[in-house]
């Protein structure tokens, strides 16, 4: 796998033939955040609002997202999830008024390809959904880094992200 | 605008009531990146793949995705987008080993709200795509920190993003 | 409108021309319900589910299908929603064992054709989101009967259903 | 399963995981309703209009809501359905001016999971439909009461509804 | 208009800005035909088949493909359709065994880009649930060709299609 | 299988029931042509434009447009896809000024059903892509004809369409 496997012989973009691949138990996790403010943040976590929270949305819509993933990303292969999860947590440190929500999703199924792409897609559009819900409040929120946290199943077999400095910055999972 | 306007007086999300909300041309950017390895780097900017590049998948994806956006991010209204461009740029610290492929989004329409969501979920496809198609190389991309840059049009007016620290890095656009 | 406007001069459906109805504000109000156990009432009103309850996932459900109603509806426009809302509330009588669950759904727009088909598919999808969610404690729930409550707007005018016995059934709103 | 399955133990909605369950032979079947007034009815039976009748587009309306269901049902897994089909009768008792469409919708898939979900939406959205092409004539229609009849394959085993009184009203099949 | 318009200035595909333009009526016909052989000919005009016929559902999949144009074709602008008309015929020649079912969809809009994508788009659609339907009788079938008949509306005009050999053929209409 | 098999006893389409027929790799291969004029296609062969070229961009909308296949085809079975694949070739006789972009699409998969329609399907959404992206230079274009080359798998077994005539023209492939 060292080379480009999404061209074919012309030099253009193809679905890569997935014929011959088993179908086994695939998992994969990834995640995200969403930085926001201190009156966004305090605004979601306090008890007045208890049934419609923005994260019952946001969440709601990561798990539809994730079903779209094939119809979103050209070279992805169709897939029949077999289940899907979204977690959330805080991550709050007062004294740099870092107020930074973590978005954790888990997607599984058994199949020929793996489900790297559903996992990353459903992060991103639950966090684009919590943008969306909270930006009268303020446009500076800030989305990400997104990136797999663990994979497991198939022929490349586990892949376990290790904690590191990407880019600049450092994620604090 | 200081309180969440996505709720209704049952405490339960709704598409905020925009019939009064006039037609104005309203442009929104939006900014993301994929931080990738030098591997990756390499065989995407080389000469020897001329016709079907990554970025050119990536940004058919990108502009389709943001066409999509009221069908993935649930209390968004439906809106005729008159114009989506996308642009690639590289930044590139050898001696850091950073290498990020910059994706610039600007989305133009017409109509009663903005676009911030759709330049948004352009740009997080874009980037979403690019991973896809470069995942069998590596595994460890991470895609973002995605934000708006900028917004003009509507009441709420112009928006000009402050370059800033946000959540512990620092944006170097 | 005292015959079929859906079909052309073959005798086959087509989607009716309207180029020359004006843009204004158009509202409709449709309703539905789904009458369930007791067992399921009382899990959906208890107060041990606090976040994420069934009801927040079927009202995403509902407003994301009404912007959807011109991609399921084979002749209907595609229209741009200005908003939805979506209301629950509960009609019980203990004494007939009775628990039903009634949903309402407005929706507005500001264009050439009304909005009636839109505001009875989110109130059916809201309907069958909520079926979904119970049906592993009873499939014998029911949904509806779906009908419209009032629109406003358009050359039809008002229309306002009065209430009355239909099919054999008395609604009870 | 005498508790909701769709919630994590954060207390939010998933799509449950079903990737221990076995792949068999599952069909669903359910029925809905439409109340029409006199004029409706005969226009729709009467034999002026041989090729593009309603039934005709409602039909397949239906058939294609069917494979539309995971996208408009939140928790709902993607299924490969191997069958649909959709059958009219007409209820009518002249006596009590009852002009009653039933529709009857039998989905059948190999998979883990059942196909009520897929049934109840096909039959749905043909009701719908027929509610669509109509609605220049009388805006005062009623849809369903929308039920599953039966179902059977999978670990629940046979579902087979029972003639009953719900909700204050007695379905006259 | 002597370049391409869909580039931007790094070459790459862009959605092209049509802010400026007025919202016009605008209309645009396309054509397509399928060719069979005699038994599928006799079978889909034999009187036997009344209600079900093929070319009922191959016309409601293009008035619904009509409306996904901007869904399928990357650089369309999304538009709201105001009329779509579908018409067949068919041009019979016995002694050239040449049964070709002729498909002819006209679109309509007030909008600010042209419809010429949703006439083809809707014309193909329909051709090849023609094709769906009959397959099972002969492989052989021939769609198209497919070609815009007429333009009416916006900056560039009127477009009237001259009968011409295009290709090696004569289109006889 | 001479008989129509998408209709049911009441003489209206279903979606046929293929619980029962086997898993085996499918392969369908289809092709059609865009025919241009001498302007286009030399801006479209022309080494100015290197990277987002039309033929990138209408090679990602085929591929997206085969997963979409039984969302616009109505009778057709949800498949899920192993590899889509392709190819361009420029077919040209100056003599006759004639300019012919052939386009040649393989589908595979491995289900209970046959990817004619897939192939077809993205082959055609293909050409509309080229149509679109050089409307602007000529609206004459003429896409087709549109035709399955060959089928492998099934019950059915293996299709090779003959070179022959069809419909008073000579497929030149």
């Amino acid at each position: 796998m060292s080379s480009f496997t999404h061209f074919n012989e012309q030099g253009r973009a193809k679905m890569v033939d997935i014929t011959d691949k088993e179908d086994t138990v695939r998992i994969a996790v990834a995640q995200t955040s969403v930085t926001v403010n201190k009156e966004i943040y305090e605004k979601m976590t306090n008890h007045a609002i208890e049934k419609g929270d923005v994260l019952a949305v946001a969440q709601v819509a990561g798990i539809m997202a994730a079903k779209k993933t094939a119809d979103l990303i050209p070279m992805c292969h169709p897939l029949m999830l077999k289940g899907v999860d979204i977690q959330f947590a805080w991550h709050v440190e007062e004294e740099k008024a870092l107020y930074q929500l973590l978005i954790t999703v888990t997607v599984k199924t058994k199949g020929s390809t793996g489900v790297e792409m559903e996992a990353l897609t459903a992060a991103s559009v639950c966090a684009l959904t919590v943008y969306d819900m909270c930006k009268a409040l303020d446009k500076g929120m800030v989305i990400g880094p997104t990136y797999l946290v663990e994979k497991t199943g198939g022929k490349s077999g586990h892949y376990q992200r290790e904690k590191r400095s990407a880019g600049g910055f450092i994620n604090e999972q």
